[in-house]
């Protein structure tokens, strides 16, 4: 018997306690751990051992129920990289071992991997065989090599996909020509702006443009598109992501800088979005807007995926399974054995192949002109926001777990 | 036996399309319509005699379920105020009259009141009995006169509160202070920025500091006030409504005008929220963010108070069910008997004392320093939001109404 630690890092998702819940839920079925430890705040939280027991939290049931789709990590989060310090490796493993335990489940996305990495690779190096590290994913970006899709991205995408319909139709009760710039979270890669497609998918609105930082943009490009879309659409819908960047490589965020400040003395900076929309005004002059999605997009727990929330949970469930067995220094991973019916496999995969990658979009899943998704992606998402969670509400609100 | 039209304006809210229902059940049961015609954006559809048989849309009673909980105006919707123009009211008259209308009902928020008023006027005073003009009202705003509150509100309200406990959790994972804005909707009404309190009612995190358009703000005040809090709490998160203002009346919204051009050569107006956000960057130095609910807030279909679509419906029902005994030139609305238990009875007022007036948020129902609510809008508010429906999704997302 030995005890484990759980940690959770990174950006909060809709799903990341999903995954949390399905490692306690291993840890107590498989008779083989003692104590169920968390460290808070991550790797930041253990190095300081900000360790709780986990037990009373576990002691109600209906609790734990709610853990499995309440936004945001239960046990806090940090944006800490391991610096390769050696002394700090040190640390962390007699951290662990004074807790007495033999296994580390952390959940995360990019940056927590390369922890387990580092780690990982510590305890190889300086033959600590007796404590076995393990990744779970976790990132709405779903840029995560290895894994077909990470936890907490169907819950986003399903949120994008709905708020896109609702939003397509609401600016379509107008008659007048209007141009609606969504912005979606996603830096490098535009899985989650792709996403926003699914609008479409009982044949209603959905956003008639969709760019992704994967594929440079033109203002020329971006102005010609609109034009012509235009004639098609008095309401046209454009989806962006936050990422978007022109051929020279300059974020569209980035653009404002080359004029004026604000009333502080500060550069402005106020978005790719916003970028556009000022583009349209000038050089269309129609009634044009842009919105953010922002936080909601990664927290929308009301409305998650339930095929993400298994997803997640089961993927908690084969780190630990596999840390069981001696794995130490790889990833949980689901690997997609068909489209239609939709099917998958749990694995767990190499770290290495993991830490401070990138998944980016194929070329091949966007249109010729790169202004729109093809069947490819559509049939890639479509599984991943299937089902909904019964979502318990108390005084008029969705219930969220209490700690 | 007469014909009725009916039609929608304003903006948008989740709610407006069970009003419509509302009209459309009352009519069908009274026995004394014969035909029920929908006018497409509003007055202004009225008058380019854009009419349609709502007949067929009828057919399916699934398609009519789904109507009552689909956000945005399904008759489409305009921003047109009558000119006062005795040709204008003359026009539409002959219109009604050629399509056997003796039944107008007009679904909307205050310039759609204001449109009610100056045509039963115009019936009144000129002699045309044979056509009743009622009111029905609509507005995520909340700020009609006359009625305990407005369909679409509720659902709003709903939204507000839930995603407001979202963002909470997802902003108290981390341990380092930072501050995040809310920029909610309401221009002159502090309504719906009130609501964010809602989030707390399970005692959860809600909004530490809350600031609403009726009580002015100096830059002075609201920075004490954050570096107060930011004592007791190291996540703070802050409500306003878009429209807050300076003592000087000057709206903080427009205060980016001071300084600097955008690339474009255009005024800076990037809205409350951001200015506020640069202000807690320059003086207190702390992390801080701001998010903009935007048209989020009010097409939210997929999370509407059922207590919201329910009233929004009978008040539909009553606008026609007045008309129909002879009622003119009045709104439908409601009054609240008792908060606890919830009570409320559907009359309706007349259309004058509506028309052109704004409902604003006592001064008494905010705490003293004016930067939260007290119990009497927790009171008031609690009611609204209760309830959920029965969203349907199909492919996983919410089905809506189609026409």
């Amino acid at each position: 018997m030995s005890n484990l630690i759980i940690a959770q890092s990174g950006g909060p998702t809709a799903a990341i306690n999903a995954t949390l819940l399905g490692v306690i839920q291993k840890a107590v079925t498989s008779g083989k751990i003692d104590k169920i430890y968390g460290a808070l705040h991550g790797i930041k939280g253990l190095l300081a051992e900000e360790i709780i027991d986990l037990g009373p939290m576990m002691e109600s049931t209906e609790n734990m129920t709610l853990l499995s789709h309440t936004p945001a990590a239960a046990l806090g989060s940090c944006r800490y990289k391991l610096k390769g310090d050696p002394e700090e490796y040190g640390k962390i493993i007699s951290i662990l071992k004074k807790y007495g335990a033999g296994y580390f489940v952390y959940i995360g996305g990019n940056d927590s991997m390369d922890t387990v990495a580092q780690l990982s690779k510590y305890c190889r190096e300086n033959g600590i065989d007796d404590i076995k590290v393990m990744g779970a994913p976790k990132t709405v970006d779903n840029d995560l090599c290895e894994t077909d899709h990470t936890p907490g991205f169907g819950s986003a995408a399903k949120y994008i996909a709905t708020t896109f319909a609702e939003i397509y139709r609401d600016i379509s009760v107008y008659d007048m020509p209007a141009v609606t710039i969504v912005e979606v979270m996603g830096r490098h890669a535009g899985w989650l702006t792709a996403a926003s497609c699914l609008a479409g998918i009982n044949g209603q609105g959905a956003p008639g443009l969709v760019y992704i930082p994967e594929i440079p943009l033109t203002e020329e490009d971006f102005i010609s598109h609109v034009q012509e879309k235009l004639k098609e659409t008095p309401y046209l819908c454009v989806a962006i992501s936050e990422g978007i960047k022109g051929p020279d490589g300059v974020l569209y965020s980035e653009k404002q800088e080359s004029k004026g400040t604000d009333a502080f003395g500060h550069k402005m900076l106020s978005g790719a979005g916003k970028y556009l929309e000022r583009l349209i005004s000038r050089d269309i002059g129609c009634k044009v807007r842009s919105i953010e999605l922002n936080l909601m997009q990664r927290c929308a727990g009301h409305i998650v995926s339930a095929t993400d929330i298994e997803e997640s949970k089961l993927l908690g469930q084969t780190a630990l399974d596999r840390a069981l067995n001696g794995v130490s220094g790889e990833m949980a991973a689901i690997r997609r054995v068909s489209d239609k019916p939709y099917k998958v496999v749990y694995e767990s995969v190499s770290i290495d192949k993991v830490a401070n990658n990138e998944k980016l979009v194929p070329r091949d899943w966007m249109n010729e002109k790169g202004n729109h998704v093809n069947q490819k992606m559509i049939d890639y998402l479509y599984p991943l926001i299937q089902g909904e969670c019964n979502i318990q509400y108390k005084n008029g609100i969705p219930m969220h777990f209490t700690s």
